[in-house]
């Protein structure tokens, strides 16, 4: 019930602050026989990591993970795994004139309010690197995953701004610093940022993530359906405002004879539902969307108040990505990842008895 | 961690099928000395129940909840209250052609798929049915809300299919019976549905919901953010298909320049952030918005599949809402009511000894 | 995380108080396909209750429970199965004089302080009929238990005050209405047991619980080991003030010589740790004891205060057992069973994949 | 609901194994404003770790905690704090040849069968040193309660094996390293332990904990009563047997006239409940007793099997407590002000609005 805690039978404890000494977090509950290292972890650690093209934050954060706990020669032994990144660019002197003020759209003013005081370092933990330890045990998640089912989780950008991607290859998305499925759109994606950049604004963005090989039987009648396992999973994640399952909020105008897909021997014909009927799992793939607000922290002096409520004015000079969504891509994926895998060891908890003659029927045939 | 309570101090664990004995919940973590008798859950109770006019279901049930326990003199005592309602208007024969053929858009396959059985007889457990026992006990949390701090709770209707309602006036909202906050609008939603039911087909909606009075510091840094526990309740009612706070999706267009709220000695300008910065709440109005999809239970022909995967034809006579968005707006209510109170149980049993020489600032001035 | 919900899995939340108008409990997390009616609940339940004998209290409860949920066609269905029991022998007068006292020994005076108030009538919540409800959940899961394991849980009576009661043999526990494994010794307890009475005071007892068929692999290192659970689960059964697993206190004088157990390819020689190493079961028999309390309701005046802090003299008139601890024992062994399924479901979760080579060693050859 | 999670509302998340590269614990929950660094963790830290005398384990560790997050400027603020410890001296060496056998009475058996694998190094995670992590966490707690209290949380040990120590004073118990509260039986204790030590073998031993200045009111009806959360926290340290509340197991053979404290206008007359009625702090002190069985690691050869459950011979050679009861006073310290202090935040979570007119009775006037 620790509020720092995610997941129920896969358990992940996050702490730490953006200046403090470290950051990490605490794996409890993954099954043991599971072959890792520090290895498994890097590559999506990197791929979150600020400091990879101009068009990201600057601070540089190698974001070395070491695994304290939880393995013997090189497998999980079914303990918890403890994961540790120590924060090493911390310039906490940008943030010393900050201390007194509360900047818009930050978290700044809400802690002072909540806890009377605050790290305003960075943005203490309201800051998007303790996305960091998520994305780490994400990792772990979609390796037990992929091995359990060949589950693979992928996400990509889908709209900066006013600027929509189309979906071309996923072979793409790891070949542009954008995650976008597309490298046709890459220079207007450059150009855009770089103007932002320069305008000292910033922008907003829509990410969408795609689950492929689930199995079907995943999440719960209620309240616990897998929609609000998601829902909870990707709200939770920093400057999103927005989920969607499936069709989301297109289903409003969707006829009834539209949306719900029709079954045939063959599978499913459509997936408007996104991967899910009734709180569980089709066994289509999964399809979510989030929509992540503009960066809060902009070179744009902007009104607020001080520690007493006098008038100021704040202007963020630090070192900023001028659109948090970019990076948000590997953060959806960990975040779907270790829901998956909770609902994957809930759902065996329950129901490893259940057998069927028939397997699940395919996925969307369309 | 019982996948049907909802809630961590203010624990509401749900129970029943739609065409079984009874539907009920236990909610436990209420404060004792609440004023409380049947009569306080009863209005939401009929907001929310069938039959009331020719645009939803015509199952008739009264909806009559039993207080079991937790009262003494009329008060609440500290200890668990059972509420019991009967179902009455059971009408199993409706169904009896569906138990060996998957609804599309229901949750009759995945059901068989998880549980390698299912209660067919009107949905079961995932039957709309089973937001009435969540309904009274948001009427719990709406009271104990309502005299702690004067918040309320209130939702309207904002989209049916295409047709999208204007805001006018709260009062509207129960003046007429789609939960409209206007009253110009209705003829409009009248022929709307009436048309609707006429051709056999229903369609989507989009419900807003609005909480006033909210207490500054209610939520948590991550990632048991206010915003993630919102978006978890709602995306776990029936139908619902996509969730936003405050701006939404319409935030990936926003200017950081324009979304950032900005502060002044008078208090917030603007509220873009739907009441809640870095997962806690501002002490501004909380918005959020649920998109809704068609339901599923339509009379037009669909294919599906029998219980061997053989191709059938499905078309649903029972009794059905041609719109779940139009009784959804009491759900979303009850369920925004239990997340606050869970919120604010949880926010003094951390910071009650947090206090501030200066008073939250106003909400929004706008 | 509701203080009225036991199991993590099987999750069991009670409700209910002593004079109210119905207890009960809704038991989620059930695995589907268990056969179950209120058949196999009734004659647990029919053991408990009190009336069986002159020497348990006189109260007249049928204690029938009704399933309201959770069943389709004699089956579980993976969804919450609620159990109610009414009320129908409240004689509320017995305690009105007691309203505003606090009776010694009793729990009046924690339930005012902690919640302003208190049901007087039958003591409320605290009264040990609220055990009915975990018997009653208990033997859904002694049922699956059984089926799964071929697992029996079976308890006796070992002391009554000085009284020592010997083991002879299963058989006879359920031929004496004490619970007794002995019955060469009934009349001693029919003698002891009647000058109780007679005496106006009241006697404690000892409970001893064995469950045989327990598969190795229970539990979990740290904290949540299955020693943990249990005495979680006995420390919480209304007078129990002492719980021992295996040797208990007795291991305080042991040698590790004597007190380890040894292992031959045979199997274990012996269980001075009472089924468990290292929290987890061994596959050896689980031997719990647990130490009752004399009941706290005796007509012999005792001294206490009003709720003004005034000097009073309570003596309590009403219907009550001489020693609670002879009921205590089909209470014992529902709340092991709870514990037992619950691990195995929580131990599946994690370790559904761990096959061995070697089937588990024999329990104890001794 | 991670099994490495202890707590409620103030919850420790333990990691770590006894020859890994750290061990250490997340504590989230902890009210914001409190004064703390790793000078307030060190000394009960220091009481427990290895080496400290002859009388326990020679094993050498510095046992030094860093704070890796949740401060800022001396205090804490409301975020987890996690703690960090490394292990320094692993002499895994000595554990080389264990890695294909089953110690009598140690989990090495039973984690092989649970997990297929197991880190045999000093007993991985069924090592006593997960204990530090739980004393430097208790360390947080009781500092808050007693600033929030006055509250006080002492242990002292009571007996080892056949040896009952008096209990003369608190103040003799840290001026001998048994924590004896007699100073006059530190000689028989010494010479206990030295003859204990030539002889290879072990011995169990009791251990007593007070808490005083509990206020009233903490706990639950059921099933989470104070005195399950005590038995729960007390059996999940290692080598713990059988707990007991107040008069525990001797509560059998006391009558109710005897065991019921009496209440007078003073206060409570006696103390058998031990502090609580009905599963809730009464006021008075909390009394805890533990029995803790005897160290398996002996240097006697013991019988026992290899992995293919081939007999052998096992007899352990490294460093080891000959009576791991000795260490076990700080733990149990720790754990039970664990318990309170999440007791006391579930309290106010619920309760914070209760008023009487009247003060709590004073503790026992015996």
């Amino acid at each position: 019930m620790s509020g720092s805690t995610f997941g129920q039978l896969l358990c992940v404890t996050n702490f730490g602050e953006s200046h403090g000494p470290a950051i990490g977090c605490v794996v409890d509950g993954c099954p043991p026989g599971l072959e890792l290292s520090e290895a498994d972890l890097q590559p999506d650690l990197d791929r979150r990591k600020p400091g990879t093209s101009r068009h990201v934050t600057q601070r540089r954060e190698s974001d070395r993970v070491e695994i304290l706990s939880g393995l013997y020669q090189g497998h999980t032994i079914g303990t918890p795994i403890a994961l540790l990144i120590r924060n090493e660019d911390a310039k906490s002197g940008d943030y010393a004139e900050l201390a007194d003020t509360f900047r818009p759209g930050h978290a700044d003013y809400t802690y002072w309010r909540k806890y009377g005081r605050r790290d305003p370092r960075g943005g203490g933990r309201s800051s998007a690197r303790l996305t960091a330890p998520m994305v780490a045990a994400g990792a772990i998640a979609r390796k037990w995953l992929a091995q359990s089912f060949g589950m693979r989780i992928r996400g990509h950008l889908q709209q900066v701004g006013e600027l929509v991607v189309p979906f071309e290859s996923w072979e793409m998305v790891d070949a542009n610093p954008f995650f976008a499925a597309s490298l046709q759109c890459v220079p207007q994606l450059e150009a855009h940022l770089d103007a932002l950049r320069r305008s000292g604004d910033s922008c907003g963005a829509i990410v969408r993530v795609v689950a492929t090989k689930v199995p079907a039987g995943l999440g719960n009648p209620l309240y616990d359906k897998l929609d609000a396992r998601i829902a909870y999973a990707m709200m939770g994640i920093n400057a999103v405002k927005g989920v969607e399952i499936g069709a989301g909020f297109g289903a409003a105008t969707e006829a009834g004879s539209t949306h719900g897909d029709e079954l045939t021997p063959g599978g499913f014909v459509s997936n408007h539902a996104g991967g899910m009927l009734g709180g569980i799992s089709t066994g289509q793939d999964i399809v979510v969307r989030l929509a992540l607000k503009p960066t809060s922290s902009i070179r744009l002096p902007r009104r607020s108040v001080d520690l007493q409520y006098r008038a100021v004015k704040v202007a963020t000079q630090g070192r900023h990505d001028p659109c948090v969504g970019i990076r948000a891509t590997p953060i959806a994926e960990a975040m779907l990842a270790l829901v998956l895998m909770d609902q994957a060891l809930l759902n065996r908890a329950q129901n490893a008895d259940v057998s069927h003659e028939l397997a699940p029927l395919p996925g969307s045939i369309d």
